[in-house]
C-alpha cells in the first residue's frame, strides 16, 4: 500500500492519528471532515496514497467512487438532509488543503448552513462554434 | 439502456438534442455544460438513466468515476487550470437542476472565474465525542 510519511490522511488510515471512522474496507476509508462544515460532513478517500485526480488511476477512482452511494444513503438515513453536494478539491486554488485525494459529502439542511457554491453562468458568451471548438480540443487530449 | 421520456439528458445522449461532445463509450457520455462556469467545464453523466447517487448502483458509480481521471487530465491538457473543482449535486436545495445524475468537471484559473465554494467550518462546535456519535449514527446505516 503507497503511504506518503509526512500525509495526515495516510496517518488517520493506519491509525496514527484518530478519527471519527464511518467506514474501512480494504480499498478505502471514510471519516467525518473535522471541520463539519455541515453535520455529518463526510469525506472518502482512497488507502493508497494518491495527490489528486489527475494522478489518480481508473481503478483506484472506480473504487473509491463505487463506495460513495452507500455512504450518501446511510447520511441520508441518519440526518434526513435535504440534498448532498458531493465535492472533490484538485489544487491549492480549487480549495484543496490535504494533497491525498478525498471526496467530501456535504448533506444540506436549510440553505442556512455552511456550504454553498458560487455559480456564475456563462451561456451568452459562447456560441455553438465556440462550443464545439472547445469540446474538439479537450477530446484530442482523451 | 433505461432513458426517461422527458429528461434532457436523455435527450443528449440519443442526439435527439445537440451537445459539445467530449467523450462518449458504452457506459458514459461527457458534453461541455451551456452554462460554461467556468472555461472547459464539463459533465460526466452514465447512459443509464438514474435521478440521484441515492439511486445509483455501485457498478453506475464505478463506472461513472473510473472515467474522471482522464477526462481531467485532458482538460488539463488543454487548458491548464490552476485547479479543478468535481462536484455532483444532488436535490434542489443542492444546486441539482436536471434530475439525471452528473459530475461537473470545473477547471479554476484565476480565482475570479465563475465558480467558488462558500466553507464555514465549524471545528468548535463538535467535541470528540459528538463527532464519533455523528460517525457511528451514519455507519450503522452502512
Amino acid at each position: 500500500m503507497s503511504t506518503a510519511h509526512d500525509c495526515i490522511f495516510c496517518k488517520i488510515i493506519n491509525g496514527e492519528i484518530p478519527s471519527a471512522k464511518v467506514y474501512e474496507d480494504e480499498e478505502v476509508f471514510a471519516f467525518l471532515d473535522i471541520s463539519q462544515v455541515t453535520k455529518g460532513h463526510t469525506l472518502i478517500i482512497p488507502k493508497k496514497h494518491v495527490e489528486n485526480i489527475y494522478e489518480t488511476t481508473e481503478e483506484v477512482a472506480s473504487n473509491l467512487f463505487a463506495r460513495v452511494p452507500k455512504i450518501a444513503n446511510a447520511i441520508k438515513k441518519a440526518y434526513n438532509p435535504v440534498g448532498i453536494n458531493i465535492l472533490n478539491n484538485n489544487g491549492t486554488a480549487a480549495g484543496q488543503s490535504v494533497f491525498h485525494i478525498h471526496i467530501h459529502l456535504i448533506p444540506r439542511y436549510d440553505g442556512t448552513d455552511g456550504f454553498d457554491a458560487k455559480w456564475i453562468t456563462h451561456n451568452d458568451d459562447y456560441s455553438t462554434s465556440d462550443l464545439a471548438d472547445i469540446a474538439q480540443k479537450i477530446a484530442t487530449g482523451i
